[in-house]
């Protein structure tokens, strides 16, 4: 067990005890998934969107997620007020750039929630970093077809040149805030083949910040959990219909020992 | 068995020789969840919220759910017209006050559908109606943080001020026309563990208080029912997600001398 | 083994080699599922209706599925703007007028995009075609409540009619481009106790008219692959419920082979 996973248990111990509230201003093919994830992993979620109402919500928060993932005027609205109030009160953003690089809009619009909301955490895949940071990747529709080639260089780069903890999530996560850089090996290939698992990721992520001041190890330990409950998943189903139905089990019996036990974390 | 399971039974075999079209506007992210327990339960759902349409949508229906879930000004709108279509023709409509008491919008947005379309029945968790009341009780996000103390009193009261049925749903639901109190003690603690399972409720209420004129009855049948199903379910179950998924099978398999034997509701 | 399930074979085949990116603007209840078959069939979905991405968004899809299921005016627009760009370069859409026959709004605006989008399929349910064509048939809410009474000739009326192939999906398909006829007898009653499955078959017949020139083809093997699916996800479930999560594990599994031993499909 090493001193990560260790923390990441922590984490986990503090965010069952604590339930935090965490606001989403999220897209409208995750919504279900990403309020059910929440949930299961201690927190609890609300999604409100109205702008007569998302200052007294985001003041009740702990967290605030916002993804792109469905994005028009009225939504990249509400990400704005959500995420300015959060600044102002110091609840910290997590912002999932759902397709940057696939469409000027969303490429632009992460980039500008970036520069003006300073998320505590920008989730992302490798093909949405490299399309935000230049640095390499491609993007269609919403998948990373094609990632930069050092992703430890470039996620650190990520992360100095924004200002903020970056979890770049595929088949290895890898996490910095522009000094420290932590690779995490849990997961499974059928999180690839259910919709909005990164969504989910984002959520966990959110729901784990609220706890844990410490972005690095917040993303470490809610990327471990979520990894570790979807291979212990994928143990017990068929396909992947069967395997999101067991992964919420799994992340509802999620303890901190199994997780100090399972997180395959390390500083590299 | 007592004469309420008799009435529940006797409420489900109608709903099921009648299927009859439930129309909702609700909130993002309960929609597939809520169109899949009416349908599962013997009604016909149909979620539509355009202005254009909505009075020959009302107007093929035989309830109206109204949910403020995920609110804002063109959902507002669409609800406060489906609301007064359907009270002009009189077709019954069930209103889930969604987190009121979290944000002034959603508070004034539920008095002010209670007030206009005089709803057939108000569904909510105690928070909610203890903030429309002023009777006690608190909301965070959509959850109930506090209840008031008398539950029984403050039905009746709620029912009495607003002139409708109130169901309060929770670990005990209580539901009151302002005269009569009834209580259902059907249910699994892992509905609290789904998000959405309110909002499937009212659904179901929407669904039985379609075939039956006695709203009292119709809210009894439809919790038992919903909870019955519930127990079932988790008696089969690993977790929360394999509960939902269950849960979706047991309403389906749910039989009036399933339910007029399960069916733990009583007048108080 | 019939010629017909041979080519739906090699469809599949060439689907599952060239994952096509499959562009949906479509209603608000079905997107989680739509998504996730979409993903399990082998192409890969993605969502998105803002009017200042659609035209890039469509320019890198080989398909796009235009749903009216929660139309509203912004929603039209959106469909309207997504169907013309892919007029113009030339991209299949396949179109589903969801109660198409339930609102004037719905006739109308599928009438309209019928004439200006000019689909490569359009799916519907019986009630609906009849509905759109004036050959009899009634639609309540979004349910085929009445089917025109000689489906082989009205679905070939309907594709004559309108220039597009045309698959009506129920207990039995029919599919036609206005000359061929091809029934479809794959499937399961409890796809009618599931919401959205319509919808769902929408998106993989776009998935599969991504890589298949032949629309009548294109349609005949989405509608084998999806209804194979269902019947063997049948027996091993409980209820719709379970149903739902093995046909998603079922769309996964799918081979070519095992789909040219199962489909039952044939020319009239």
């Amino acid at each position: 067990m090493t001193d990560l996973a260790s923390a990441a248990a922590r984490a986990l111990d503090g965010l069952r005890a604590t339930c935090p509230l965490v606001h989403h201003v999220t897209n409208l093919v995750v919504m279900n998934d990403t309020a059910n994830v929440t949930l299961l992993v201690g927190a609890s979620p609300v999604m409100a969107h109205a702008a007569a109402e998302l200052d007294e919500i985001v003041s009740q928060a702990r967290a605030v997620v916002l993804n792109l993932g469905t994005l028009d005027d009225s939504w990249i609205s509400a990400m704005r007020r959500a995420g300015a109030k959060a600044r102002e009160i110091g609840v910290p953003v997590v912002l999932d750039p759902v397709g940057a690089g696939a469409s000027e809009l969303r490429t632009r619009t992460s980039a500008e929630l970036i520069r003006d909301v300073r998320p505590a955490v920008v989730r992302a895949n490798a093909g949405e970093i490299g399309a935000l940071t230049g640095l390499g990747g491609a993007v269609r529709g919403v998948d990373s077809v094609a990632a930069p080639v050092d992703p430890p260089w470039v996620v650190r780069q990520a992360a100095r040149a924004w200002g903020t903890v970056v979890a770049q999530t595929g088949p290895r996560d890898f996490v910095s805030d522009g000094e420290r850089v932590v690779t995490v090996d849990n997961g499974h290939a059928w999180l690839g083949r259910v919709t909005g698992t990164g969504c989910m990721a984002a959520s966990i992520v959110a729901a784990f910040r609220a706890v844990e001041p410490d972005g690095v190890v917040a993303c470490a330990a809610a990327l471990a959990c979520f990894g570790l409950a979807a291979e212990r998943a994928a143990a017990r189903s068929d396909g992947p219909g069967s395997f999101r139905v067991r992964l919420f089990d799994e992340l509802f019996d999620m303890t901190p020992a199994r997780l100090a036990d399972g997180a395959r974390c390390a500083f590299v």
